[in-house]
This record gives structure tokens, C-alpha cells and sequence, in this order.
């Protein structure tokens, strides 16, 4: 859990002052990939260009609860919105998990996206993918196969975005995300920003 | 002294996962109106719309180390460039200290903005400040001047900036810095970002 505790006040020392101890993937944080490949690249070394850009919000609320976004769930809501994901855009999945945060329940049965699901987003040449809820992975999965996969080819993972993303749903936004700079970091806190109708789609 | 220690590595774990301990006022970061001022607003106050905007880098670099930046100096700077400082610009100042980072030396004797500078920065209603170096106000100050004037009035401050500010010396830059969202903190570390010369000045 993370902690914040302040460490001087105005009353006694005239200032306030805090200090926070957390985990590299407590909280709306990026996983760099370092956190499941070895001599990958750590926090540090994501260029700032690739943490602002276009993304995608995609309502996957639909699904039930603790079952995967697969490659066809992706394509129908592409279909459905006359969208598609190019080279470069960053993918944003709304669940609903976020909405039941705080029920220890869903913490062990949240949706995620598949596998085959991030072996498709690599063939899109997406630069990032974001989830609503604590992981993008299957919980207890064994292989870690949707990390690896996005992690592998140098897709950055947002987690934990929370529930105010379901006011984007459906639209293109211009994302920014910027996680604590730490080296070798395999993953940091991080602010995520969407500005809405800001950047047009080009066709 | 900030630390990032790994808990778990993919050697022994399969993954890298890693603690964070820092204070809220280490590393690049935001001071809250309430590090100073109690009942002010905290860290996850500030609107999120307040973290984007206009910058004016100004260099302060010829002014002997330890010295304090003045109201004149500002307008002398802002005078030679034929700029303005207009309602909520940001106001960065580069006073060079962060190209002599780790001298010991430094960290007791830097350059800072007087509590009179702040006070015409008040005037000219500017919505931030940041400086390149540890601290915005004289080093041992006893009534901490430059940060309650600031404070007070709902400009907040971003500290150790670093040296990649010189890049930006003389020009207008977007200006993007997002703390760490901590409810009631009175900073927290933050990323700074700078986009040259995407906001033209509308004269």
C-alpha cells in the first residue's frame, strides 16, 4: 500500500512537508519494458515524445466482468465507431472494473485483454495501451503473455486509469501521460491527461 | 535521499517490480499552496487545466550565484526581449546553479527569487513559477518570503527544474508539468515538460 505521511507541519515546524513511500505499479502508473523483459527499457528511457499523442477510449464495459478483450472484441468496436487504430495511436480500454474499486471481489476478477489481443495490437503498431482497472493481464495468469507481448515490442502499459475515462468513451483524445522519471525504472506513478476533440482524425 | 529499490526482479520472479520512498519535495516537483499556508489548497486541488500553459524561460544565469532575483531583473529581462509577462503565464527562471548539480557547495549558496520579486509577480498575475535549482527562496531564509507571497496568492512553485532548461532560454514554451496526484499533499514530484515554440505570442 502506498503511504504519505507528513514528516513536519506548519503548527509545529512552519512548513508542511511529506514523505511517500509507494510501488512502481501502485496507483495510475506506466510499466516500462524492463518490468517483464529483461534489458529492456526502464522508465527513463521512453522518449517524451512518445507520451503525448492520440489515443483511442474504447468501451469494453460490455464484456462480463473477469473475461478478456480479444482481437474480435477490438475490431467489432472499430467497426461499430468507423475507427481505426494507425501506426503510433495509443489504445485506451474502458472495462467498468474502475467503477466497482474498493470491492475486494473485483480485484480478483477484473477484465483484461487477451493474449491474442495484444499479439493484434502489435500488428497495429500501436505506441501504448491503457486499462481502467488494476491490470491489463488475466489475474493469476501464469505466463504473462499480454505484457510480454506488448512489452516485448516496446508497447508502454498504462494501468489503472480510473473511471473518469468512461467520459471519453468513444472518442479520439489527446493523451499525455507522464510517469515519474526514475533510472532503470521498471515502472512509475505516473499523471495521465485526455483532452477531448482536440486533435481531428485525418481520413 | 530518494530510493528505488527492486523487490522483485525477473531472475528470481519472473518480473521486475520495485519500491519507491521520496519526499514530497524531492527531484523535480510541485509545491501546493498548502506546503506554506495553512487551509491552502493541496496537490490534487490544483486543476488539472492549470498544469498546461504558456512559459516564459528567463535567464538569470549573469547574475552572481547566491544572489537574489528582483523585481527589476525581471523587468530588465523582460525588457530586452520585448515581452510581457501577462495573466497566467508561467515565469521559469534559469539562474544556471543546475549546471553545478552535486557540488556541495551549491545546495547552501544559489541563486533565488527575492520575496519582492514575487511580489511583482503577483501583481503581474502570473499562474506559476520555477527555477532550475533546489529551492526558489534564499537558502536559511527565516520567513520563508518568496514561498508565502506565492503561496498565498495561488501560484504555484516547481522546483529543481534542471538543466535542460538553458535549451529554452529567451523563448515561450508549452509548458506541461504534472505532479503525482496525492490527496492533501503539499508537493509531490512532478515531470516538466517543455514544448518549444508550439505557442506563438499573440501581439
Amino acid at each position: 500500500m502506498p503511504s504519505f505521511k507528513r514528516t513536519a507541519t506548519i503548527e509545529k515546524n512552519g512548513v508542511n512537508v511529506s514523505r511517500l513511500e509507494t510501488g512502481s505499479h501502485t496507483g495510475t502508473h506506466m510499466d516500462a519494458p524492463v518490468h517483464f523483459v529483461a534489458g529492456g527499457i526502464s522508465i527513463d528511457e521512453i522518449p517524451v515524445g512518445k507520451l503525448i499523442g492520440e489515443a483511442l477510449v474504447c468501451d469494453f464495459s460490455y464484456k462480463k466482468r473477469g473475461s478478456g478483450i480479444t482481437r474480435e472484441d477490438i475490431e467489432i468496436v472499430l467497426q461499430e465507431k468507423h475507427e481505426t487504430l494507425g501506426e503510433g495511436d495509443m489504445l485506451l480500454c474502458y472495462t467498468g472494473c474502475s467503477e466497482l474499486w474498493g470491492n475486494p471481489e473485483v480485484n480478483s476478477d477484473f477484465t483484461y485483454l487477451t493474449g491474442e489481443g495484444a499479439e493484434y495490437l502489435v500488428s497495429r503498431k500501436v505506441r501504448a495501451v491503457g486499462i481502467d482497472f488494476l491490470s491489463i493481464e488475466e489475474f493469476h495468469s501464469k505466463d504473462h503473455k499480454t505484457h510480454k507481448t506488448l512489452l516485448s515490442n516496446g508497447i508502454f502499459i498504462i494501468e489503472s486509469l480510473n473511471r473518469e475515462l468512461k467520459r471519453f468513451v468513444g472518442q479520439r483524445v489527446l493523451f499525455l501521460t507522464f510517469p515519474i522519471k526514475f533510472k532503470g525504472g521498471d515502472g512509475a506513478p505516473c499523471r495521465a491527461v485526455a483532452v477531448p476533440k482536440v486533435v481531428k482524425r485525418r481520413d
